[in-house]
């Protein structure tokens, strides 16, 4: 279990996530992703254009994301691990999670 | 001239601003850079830790950031560009900027 409940609480209520995949020529390639929803261990993104960051995970599967939110105090999480694009879908699992702020 | 009165706008009405930099292996080190001033194209944070990001800069000094808000109606601009510690300020400046959402 990395995504424990404050995590998932920071990520689904944080306004806008960056999502952070690599391109073939190892630039990375941040994004904001919207709104995601959490579960498990896996953080689940509608997929609106994202050409380039689908096809980097067609070479290289490792992603990052980044939420924060103010509410309650200013939290913030980084999340690595591996992505995929199913259908209209964009699924993260999370390996490893780190607080930041 | 990169940053014009919008994105600075964006930039500097962001509640979180990610800040991503490359290790030296290669991998991407997205963090919460908190707020960021703008002035011409350059885009100015207090070092607050950042010991990561700091070492990657040695090696590489590319950089982007990624600002997004609300207010108005959603809007975000990635910036990519060079950055490096200056005494207790990370100095950010963009070379291109893209707009997203």
């Amino acid at each position: 279990m990395i995504i424990n409940d404050e995590i998932k609480a920071v990520i689904e209520g944080s306004a806008f996530i960056t999502l952070v995949t690599v391109g073939a020529d190892g630039t990375p390639h941040p994004i904001i992703a919207g709104k995601g929803e959490v579960s498990g261990d896996q953080v689940i993104f509608g997929i609106y254009k994202m050409e380039v960051t689908q096809k980097n995970l067609k070479t290289n599967d490792k992603a990052w994301i980044v939420g924060a939110m103010k509410d309650g105090g200013p939290k913030g999480y980084r999340l690595a691990g591996t992505a995929k694009a199913a259908g209209k879908q964009l699924i993260f699992t999370a390996q490893t999670a780190d607080a930041m702020i």
